[in-house]
């Protein structure tokens, strides 16, 4: 990106002789931008957003810059001034902030322009220094640009100081030393940079953009369960004062729509359903409605919109799933036949991915006719259960779907509602999952459950939290997922639930568990398999929050809402540790240091050192709290010994404390 | 870089139902591509361009995709087939190339589509691999495709191929197996390939551009002299045939234009010149002309124009310096007051980098109220010289004029002559010196003399060989310049001057040397300069091709021009060697390996390693060919000992053979 026009040579040589000579000023490489400003970065309210870019010209002029910006809906441009941040080795990097303190799109764009008088005092100055004498042209310059800045004075003030300095640097018997010192004097300096005219002037035009969300789309604890097994929606209801003491500030819930009969899944996803099996809450529809209306079985509306208005007393986010597609009964089969696949012979096509047939799922053909009719009619559903004060909505599979559509619809929910987070649960290729949330998604499902040995989960977090991806990427480090119960909790007990709990709610300040992980449910349909054995997708369970994991998921939720450094992604470095077994990282914010060291085995005792480097600023000794069990160790920089024993403890919590 | 078109909300609700819904596929981060593709990447006749993207859409059909590309000033685009590079590791990231056969502005751009036919046959191939029946539905879909492809045959043999499968598809008495093969059949699928619509297409839009520049834009050996001292411009004629034999391409003349006599520099720089001190070539202009005039010593424009053409029989190029500033005696001063600094009392300024002052030159002054009358002389002088056969200039300093000025005359002089090559003599900033390169100069003097630690040449060479950078900026590597003399020439002895003039010319495809070179010249006008005393830059030698460094840099220059590997940068791997003494390299290029340990220590014998990696591609044992001596060694993948000892050789560089 750069502010260069490039002049038609026709056009440079006919145009009339008064136009300006083109601009000399480069501006260059800014961030925050992603993909050089096709789409915005994320922020979230409370944010500083720390701009830098490139700024340079030809030859040897001093050079100013600012960041102009502007908050959502606002009028006028705002400046925050950019100082050169690399002049010590010769650079060209500037850098600057704002603060964001309202949800919505701000802009932000930066001017630089040359510093004429600061270049000419500048040069005074060195002339002076070197006793160079006879500057009596230089003066005579100088002049020159105080009576052009006479124009610009916006006070009384600056005039007097202005024409005090050129009737000086003017009168033939003031000494020369004494008018360098007028011409070189603070006061005038500090008052023409304020008001000359922006020689030059270029910026960054368009103007790049920032989302700022509320701090809920980055920073959060979620919980996902399946209202079924709770005694449906007021049942759900009842749970929200233990949620909030457990620390949580969403509650998931897979779709709650009425579930379609043709071809219903049976117990472990069974081909055909017996009486009494409930089916997969992602077959949508039935002949009471589709997603726009509730299962008879977990309640009503009204029911859905006092949940979330109670929720919502308790500083609980509700969330609802978002799945397009149809069961064989969804009411739009009939109602709008063009918005599905539809055989030359006249069938209608199911899913499938061949061999793989899902015949109780109808697609949508988002290249039907009618489209846009489609597209009307998602939104309106979306904007039905916002109403019903829903802020958070999961989309199952949205890389199956048009990014196009989810740009339209997040955009048009935002127009409605600005809170709205969207997490998109897309496990496919990186440049999709990116894609998503580059145009809008808020937050992402990841890799995360099957990055389980140190150096992969070091690979995967550096990327996520130190590329261009933490711009606009935010990761939810679920530890399990109705459909992921990975082999390392199959087979590592309690400790291994202890330690992916630990991982990610220290590792992304978005983490979730999906209800049961608490009970450390372990036992997959068969071996190999990472769903569960009689999953709750199938079938209704009796539910209630006992897990005995869950007075330690409550003590990390606690620390997590008590320390800065674990609200932030990009503030994480790792440790050496001397053991491939042990995985240690600092997070660092204002005043809040937090080194957790993890114990990836489950299995047996660990024994090694969290190395903490010079350059994390820390003392050369330091009290090592741990949050979790309250102990306090002596740290240093340099290696500290650590030893984490599966039954006894599989991570240290440290907060340094002086 | 994106194609996607960002529907507003409201247009697409509103558009008519006909139209198409929004384009599904993306293409992404496209190379080669400088900075987003807002500069052209640089490319020389004969090269193949690797054209690289990512392409991905939602969901899981098949996609298909091209290379347009487009020759300066045709008419219709040409296509080359992408395929799909990193399929096995589930990645996005396609891949094609095309030939660049003609100088001027290529463009490219990318297509993709949806490939409908080739999805179709692949579930059905899914299908009828799992045993699975009943298919009719899918073969009406074939059916149905076929049919829309008829109206696409180019050919009756094409047509006939779809009616014989249409009629085979749907004809009721055909067993189901036979329809799936005749569904399946290879002809039939080419032909659909070739003739389907293209489904969804989207492209990059604008194009890409390529600028494609003659050879020697990226290959050459220069050899840098004072026309002065060499009997003037008839006398550089004749060392023509001996510069060829030694195996130059570039002949680059300092200014050879008139010189001022008003406060002439004298011997080494002294602030007043004696009467036979003839002045720095660089204070261009007297009373007899200025940039478009040559020195009378030295000759008349009519020689030049004969020593351009007797050059030209020897194929090397004459390279003129383009300076633009002017001595106190320069005709413009007078003729073109306003293209000059002008203080408000009426005084000239002269050049001056405050403490220092340049009183022997006047810069022009570019925010001259007649910029574009400067613009325009200084474009006819160039035009002068290159319609005197001039098609290389050595442009100095032009880091301290407007970037805008370059990017308008390179291009203006370009629409005049394609040929003609610009190197940028900035030793400035990184960026700035990148930018002169994406602006438009085709090479670019680099800070390789200040490169001498094999760390340093390392961390270098990698940064210019292996990052976007290389796809513009194209380094020339001058040993020395009449400005530098390095201590590391200063104190090395003849050894320093091998192990200099071999880096240079074999890591680098263009390469310099200034007169002197050769002789081992290097006693600066006082320690801690690396300025030479006695510099010809003030003073008359006498200069004659007889230096004892010539035979072996004649040798270099045969070697260059035999082993296509040395003709590029970007194809450089550093070696290992146990010893920081050794540097080591290997270029490939298809049938050509050349592995290259030089070492930097010019005073001792250094022992050992050229570690060759087994990915190379090297056989596990080869005959290293040493072509500077004609021995053979036998190498290996692995260690390989090596023994450099000042006196006896400095380097090894060897052909690998089998």
């Amino acid at each position: 990106m750069s502010t260069q026009v490039e002049p038609t040579p026709a056009k440079a040589r006919r145009a009339g002789a008064s136009k300006a000579p083109p601009e000399r000023i480069v501006i260059q490489y800014p961030t925050p931008a992603v993909d050089d400003g096709l789409y915005p970065a994320k922020r979230v309210v409370g944010d500083t957003v720390n701009v830098e870019a490139d700024i340079f010209r030809d030859g040897h002029d001093l050079l100013r810059a600012v960041i102009r910006y502007k908050p959502p809906q606002a009028r006028n441009w705002r400046e925050a001034e950019m100082v050169r941040i690399d002049a010590h080795l010769g650079g060209v990097r500037w850098a600057g902030s704002f603060e964001v303190d309202k949800t919505g799109r701000w802009e932000y764009t930066i001017e630089a322009w040359t510093d004429v008088f600061g270049t000419w005092r500048d040069e005074l100055n060195r002339k002076v220094t070197a006793q160079q004498h006879d500057l009596a042209g230089e003066l005579s310059e100088g002049v020159q640009l105080l009576q052009h800045a006479t124009n610009e004075a916006k006070s009384k003030s600056d005039q007097a100081l202005i024409e005090h300095a050129i009737a000086t640097l003017s009168d033939e018997d003031v000494p020369e030393t004494a008018k360098h010192d007028v011409a070189l004097g603070p006061e005038l300096f500090a008052t023409l940079e304020r008001i000359q005219p922006r020689h030059g002037a270029v910026s960054i035009d368009p103007p790049l953009a920032i989302e700022v969300d509320r701090k809920l789309a980055k920073f959060g604890a979620w919980y996902e369960l399946f209202p079924r097994s709770w005694g449906g929606l007021q049942g759900v209801q009842s749970q929200l004062p233990r949620l909030q003491e457990l620390g949580f500030d969403v509650l998931y819930l897979p779709p709650i729509h009425p579930i379609g009969h043709t071809n219903r899944k049976g117990k472990n996803n069974a081909l055909s359903a017996g009486p009494e099996d409930p089916g997969s809450p992602w077959a949508i529809g039935d002949e009471t409605g589709g997603h726009e209306a509730v299962h008879r079985d977990l309640g009503t509306i009204d029911d859905l919109r006092h949940l979330a208005e109670q929720a919502q007393q308790h500083d609980i986010a509700i969330a609802l799933d978002f799945a397009i597609q149809c069961s064989a009964d969804h009411p739009w089969l009939h109602e709008h036949p063009e918005w599905f696949h539809r055989r030359p012979d006249g069938t209608l096509k199911y899913a499938e991915n061949p061999p793989k047939r899902y015949q109780d799922i109808y697609n949508v053909n988002w290249e039907s006719p009618d489209w846009k009719g489609l597209w009307d009619a998602l939104l309106k559903i979306v904007i039905q259960w916002v109403d019903a004060g829903i802020t958070v909505f999961r989309v199952d599979n949205p890389h199956t779907k048009p990014f196009e559509f989810w740009r339209w619809l997040i955009k048009n929910v935002h127009d409605h509602n600005r809170d709205v987070i969207f997490l998109a649960e897309a496990f496919t290729r990186r440049s999709v999952m990116r894609h998503l949330a580059k145009i809008g998604f808020t937050q992402s499902y990841t890799y995360f459950t099957w990055k389980n040995a140190r150096w992969e989960l070091t690979e995967y977090l550096n990327e996520l939290a130190h590329s261009e991806e933490s711009e606009y990427f935010r990761p939810n480090f679920f530890a399990n997922t109705p459909d992921i119960l990975h082999e390392y909790l199959q087979h590592g007990g309690r400790p291994a639930f202890e330690t992916r709990v630990t991982l990610a709610a220290t590792l992304s300040p978005t983490y979730g568990i999906y209800s049961g992980y608490e009970h450390f449910e372990n036992v997959p349909v068969r071996e190999g398999s990472e769903e569960y054995l009689n999953s709750e997708k199938y079938e209704i369970k009796q539910r209630a929050l006992d897990g005995p994991l869950l007075p330690y998921i409550q003590r990390l939720n606690q620390i997590r809402r008590e320390n800065d450094a674990l609200h932030d992604l990009s503030n994480v470095t790792f440790l050496d540790t001397a053991n491939d077994a042990l995985i240690a990282y600092a997070k660092h914010a204002p005043g809040n240091t937090i080194i957790t060291v993890v114990s990836v085995d489950p299995h047996q005792a660990q024994e090694g050192l969290a190395i903490v480097p010079a350059n994390l600023g820390l003392p050369p000794s330091f009290t090592a709290h741990d949050l979790l069990t309250d102990e306090r160790f002596l740290w240093r920089i340099g290696a500290n010994y650590v030893r984490l024993e599966p039954g006894i403890r599989q991570a240290h919590l440290v907060r340094v404390e002086m």
